[in-house]
């Protein structure tokens, strides 16, 4: 029996274990970049540096969870296989993760995820199984492949290593620029938004960090004004990675670490989506775009109240472009010539 | 008297004329970046570098020929103001690069031109003069505007000052990337692919570079096969900045700078733009996705027949994004699902 806490066993990982998350995933992804924009500056009347999260391994943060939790396991764990469930990215990085590991991943999805997230698990090799598009037969069905496979769980965001892993992603923003007024990424289960606030005040403690929610999937939202955790009413955002509800864990770091929650509507997602590719030509799926929105509003910058910068210039604001993937067949520009 | 040729008399820019040009624009306009995909090497069985002009500055290569173009003239001709015709990228990047100089910008846009691309003009501050939608009708506009006004015509390819600033794209990926088998470019009128082969045997005398053209609009390729100058028959082709005819200016550099021409399909464009959105995560326009849909064929790099490479290893391969400039309310990825 060992007295050191399994880190498990603790609220949050601490900023050793997302150092050392990042010297494990590394070599392992892409160190993505901080891009700009003339013209979305001049909107918001900030300077904002975007990290291209769009550009990374499997077209999305989640491989540094995936990456992390994975490469973290016991030799023994490790020829167990994983098994996890996710209708989007998470089912992806999971799968390609697992096979960079050279184990299994066993992913649970929902009969009506997109095809185009089921090809990418299987590109990956993957091994999918279907449920019911309920968020309980998801967990339900996990269980019952780790009973009957000895599958290690890696959940999309309730687990520490997870939390870790997509710590990093802000770890390496504030690397590359350090002097930022406040950081903005969007929330769902809080795997990312409870990840940058640690990676952010791991570098820079007390940095203003805004969570970014669809008012369509506002739980977030109402758990930090009620003080308490608050089920997910609905989730009928076109911001497909943005469906899941907050856990105990994520609520309780974003309770202790993030400043705020601002609400989007769908028209600002949709709006803000375009403006970053007809303006910055990268490829940003809804969820990304959530995280822009507040700042491409009139007031830009402005609506986000924040204190002026001790040398008066205008303020540098960081925002997590979370994924790029997206179903080209289907997309939500074409409203304008349907009119 | 000067016994000095005026650089219009030669019928190429030289080395020189072209490293003086890359001096002239660097501080005005984006090194862009040169990236990578391994799922699209994987397809072509190549190294592929993309050096993204969709990134560049008014989000085209545009910028490079007409900011040094007009920032190659007196002060006295700038004073006169400048005018071109174009229904895309060249008329806001004239717009653009005369507004930063100071000086008025005419430009004659066919009446069908996009309204996104008559905007973007607008938004830079050029005056648009409409005319008839046809290339005599938009040469007759010019010519009446230069007598009316005085203004200093700056043609969209036929010009040495623009095809100097066009080889600064190939001239930074050689920079970057030294050692490419063939470097492969949209062709249309002929001002970016005679530029990037100037630019690149600049670099590298004797790099295969080879001009790709949709078969809508092929006559760089009958014109080469014919060893004359040959009409522009049609240009029904998605790739709208690609429906240009040559010049005998650039048509003589083609000769004798490019080793061939490959025809592409509609179909092929629009699967390789799709590939390139899906993949890279990045927009680019149809005519950009002419120079890398050789590449994604069945037999990948082999279709070009280039020989092995000394060291053993896949071929490495340069292609020009020309832009990333579309309108995203009509993009052609909806057939999927409209079937």
């Amino acid at each position: 029996m060992s007295a050191t806490p399994h880190p498990e066993s603790t609220l949050a990982p601490d900023w050793k274990t997302i150092r050392e998350a990042h010297e494990r995933i590394a070599p392992l992804i892409h160190r993505t970049p901080v891009m700009t924009s003339q013209s979305l500056d001049a909107i918001a009347g900030a300077r904002i540096f975007f990290k291209c999260e769009n550009l990374q391994k499997t077209g999305s943060f989640k491989i540094r969870g995936a990456t992390n939790a994975i490469f973290s396991l016991t030799p023994a764990e490790a020829a167990r296989g994983v098994v996890t469930h996710s209708s989007g990215n998470h089912a992806a990085a999971v799968a390609y993760a697992a096979r960079r590991r050279g184990t299994h991943a066993w992913i649970v999805m929902p009969s009506n995820a997109p095809s185009v997230k089921m090809q990418a698990v299987k590109a990956y090799g993957g091994e999918i199984t279907f449920c019911e598009p309920l968020i309980s037969s998801r967990a339900e069905t996990c269980a019952r492949i780790e009973r009957e496979t000895g599958a290690v769980m890696v959940h999309p965001y309730d687990d520490n290593r997870i939390i870790a892993g997509q710590a990093t992603a802000a770890k390496e923003l504030l690397e590359d620029i350090a002097d930022l007024d406040a950081l903005l990424a969007p929330v769902s289960g809080g795997g990312l938004l409870s990840g940058t606030a640690l990676g952010a005040h791991g570098m820079r403690p007390g940095l203003r960090v805004i969570g970014c929610e669809p008012q369509h999937a506002d739980d977030a939202y109402r758990s930090l004004a009620a003080g308490q955790l608050q089920p997910l009413e609905k989730s009928d955002t076109i911001a497909d990675g943005l469906r899941a509800p907050l856990a105990p864990r994520t609520f309780a770091i974003l309770r202790q670490h993030v400043n705020k929650i601002v609400l989007v509507s769908e028209e600002e997602i949709i709006d803000s989506m375009r403006a970053v590719w007809e303006r910055m030509k990268i490829v940003i799926e809804p969820s990304s775009a959530v995280a822009v929105a507040p700042l491409l509003r009139v007031n830009g910058v402005a609506s986000l109240g924040l204190p002026p910068r001790p040398d008066g210039q205008p303020h540098k604001i960081g925002v997590i472009f979370s994924g790029g993937n997206v179903d080209l067949a289907s997309l939500p520009f074409s409203r304008q010539v349907r009119v």
